[in-house]
């Protein structure tokens, strides 16, 4: 079977030392006290170009040949690849193209342009930008660079396993892991198992798009594919067949999370850590705060934040559904007068509550003298909104 | 003239080793591209309790004597103090009693309860809180623990200086830290010019509150008050006379960045470098960014990111306003047929150019047959908006 040793991640190590950044380890005190186990992450997200992917890409880069290399490398992504690659071989001096749809956007466009990638724009969706990829590549003879289903990428992103152990003085009983087409599973399952083969390794999907899950029940490689998802970094249909034999080896199970279990994992992030993490780097934290995965008392457990990629609209998303479901927002509709002073008694007994009123849309009703009301008010906490909805109540509202 | 010497804060460092972590310096390459420089951060936001306020907390509990020790320590705070000296408290092994207002958010109040800390909730203001906390002390004869007037306080933060040059191997050139009551600045240029006499110290307050900026103007302590801020942990209107002594014989220069700069230093902070800042945590993003302080060719700036307790609520209108700055959001009136169809029209168009209409809002017009559309768009930049407006300009509308 395929094998990526420690050996290969060793070297990769060497190799890219001068390029990639060892990333912190932070604990999450909170995490700790909920479970009762201690919780720390990997932050790749505040690795260069945000997320882990540089490392896999410099590795395969250095392990051109000369003629390879002066013939240049191409990438199409939308994402953490193209960047990945992009400062990869501007590091080591090469020429990179990278195809990318029209869509993509602007900051990443520009954070690949500015890595001196040769950035082409084509298509809607990545199926055009590949296509595109493709028909360059047979122009130019230039290498491309698969995102995940290559050794020296594997290689390269098993280099975050040797940090862990060296930042925890070898102290980790389980490392969670995102898996899309599983390049960084694979090699950090490498590294791990070979240094210590009691270290439990834990995948996490999003249940949306449980490819890799299903083709470990199946015992080959199999296509899913649900519904899209917030965790774009992970939205992979088929997963590799290198990546597949390595994870069947040695993953020891991979868990699922719902999108809305991501989105509360990446606001828990932001609140508690301090750090703004992609959609597909949340679902380790996600596996956590939604009992996917239930550490035992005392276990040294390692989520790894595999990227902070986020484009701020989907952020504003997440932001906002975290506020309705922390008690922080509350939105709701009643029937108020249709008279001078209507709306008024309303806000009134909100004001006297100190709760904040951010929009308020009024409409009419089917019945004559009586309007809808449609609030949305800034809370504190639950207790708050229920102290609101009582007072409201008392007044003779009905809230709908 | 009151000083903290490099022995202080040394000592200092050494009495809270085993409390405070070091925390990371991120490189923001972005920031140094921009420039020309080589920008850093110090990322204490990073730091446990999310802010550097743990440090003098820490140190000043460590010099309390064994009797004050006993009879343990009140703080009133409702922001970073309240963590800071209830995890300082904690791990003391003394009783910390903590003021804090009715509407602290809830997030604060359960991260200083989880530290152990005894929570007495009192009024509406911090002041109310204030006044409890003084009634409380005469009481129980705790020390009152000042957030920034104090020796021990001001050589606890110091410790940040130390850490910074050690992980810079001594090259720097700047260091660009917030100001609001001055304990972090006093300490960090404390240190700093000890260390190296040349390295610049920058101070940087929000221009709604220029207190120190206008103590140091004056030569004497100052209050200031414009406006409120989203800085709500520099939102100091009068100095202290310990810190400003110091500040006034160390710092080089204070500038002020505005509300709007704010809220933008810490977006960019957010998508660039993949963490979350509270409002005085960017002030020093901010400076940069708006050129309020401009670094030379070459120079070795690093600014520090004191803290990232934000609001959820305000870090979503944050995201908010930078949406719409970056293109990325595009709201406007037009006029539409009050006619089937009517609305069709507009968002085929919109539609058309990939725009994703999130608010549609009709409304009638004192025209008949004419009703108004305020419409919210998410678009990919401002080329696109460009573009969306001159297709709607083009089929008739006239954007308002």
């Amino acid at each position: 079977m395929t094998k990526v040793t420690l050996q290969d991640i060793k070297k990769a190590q060497e190799t890219i030392k001068d390029i990639v950044k060892k990333t912190d380890i932070l604990e999450s005190t909170k995490l700790s006290i909920m479970t009762g186990a201690n919780v720390y992450y990997k932050c790749e997200n505040l690795q260069r170009t945000g997320s882990f992917k540089i490392r896999g890409a410099c590795n395969k880069i250095a392990n051109l040949t000369d003629e390879e290399k002066a013939r240049g490398v191409i990438a199409s992504s939308a994402g953490n690849h193209a960047q990945g690659v992009a400062l990869g071989a501007k590091m080591s001096g090469i020429k990179a193209t990278i195809v990318m749809p029209q869509t993509a956007p602007l900051a990443k466009v520009t954070a690949t342009k500015s890595y001196g990638a040769n950035v082409i724009l084509e298509g809607l969706v990545y199926d055009d930008a590949y296509a595109k990829a493709v028909e360059v590549q047979r122009e130019t003879g230039a290498t491309f660079l698969h995102p995940f289903n290559d050794k020296d990428v594997i290689a390269g992103q098993g280099t975050i396993s040797l940090e862990i152990f060296e930042q925890m003085n070898n102290k980790v009983d389980t490392i969670l892991c995102p898996v899309g087409g599983g390049g960084i599973i694979a090699g950090v399952a490498s590294a791990a198992k070979a240094l210590n083969p009691n270290v439990k390794v834990i995948g996490v999907q999003t249940s949306n798009i449980p490819s890799m899950k299903e083709s470990l029940k199946n015992g080959k490689v199999t296509t899913a594919f649900n519904a899209t998802t917030i965790a774009d970094g992970i939205a992979v249909k088929t997963p590799g067949d290198t990546t597949f034999e390595i994870i069947n080896e040695l993953v020891d199970e991979v868990v699922t999370v719902t999108e809305e279990e991501i989105a509360q994992g990446l606001l828990f992030l932001m609140e508690n850590q301090k750090v703004v993490a992609e959609g597909s780097g949340a679902v380790t934290t996600a596996a956590i705060l939604s009992k996917k995965y239930v550490p035992e008392k005392d276990e040294n457990v390692v989520c790894i934040i595999s990227g902070g990629n986020i484009d701020i609209n989907t952020l504003n998303r997440v932001i906002a559904l975290g506020l309705s479901q922390s008690g922080r927002r509350f939105t709701f509709n009643t029937d108020i007068k249709d008279q001078p002073g209507g709306l008024g008694e309303l806000t009134g007994i909100i004001g006297d509550l100190d709760a904040n009123i951010i929009r308020a849309d009024l409409s009419a009703t089917d019945e004559i003298g009586v309007l809808n009301a449609h609030m949305t008010l800034e809370t504190f906490n639950k207790e708050h909104i229920e102290k609101v909805k009582k007072a409201i109540r008392e007044a003779g509202f009905i809230i709908k």
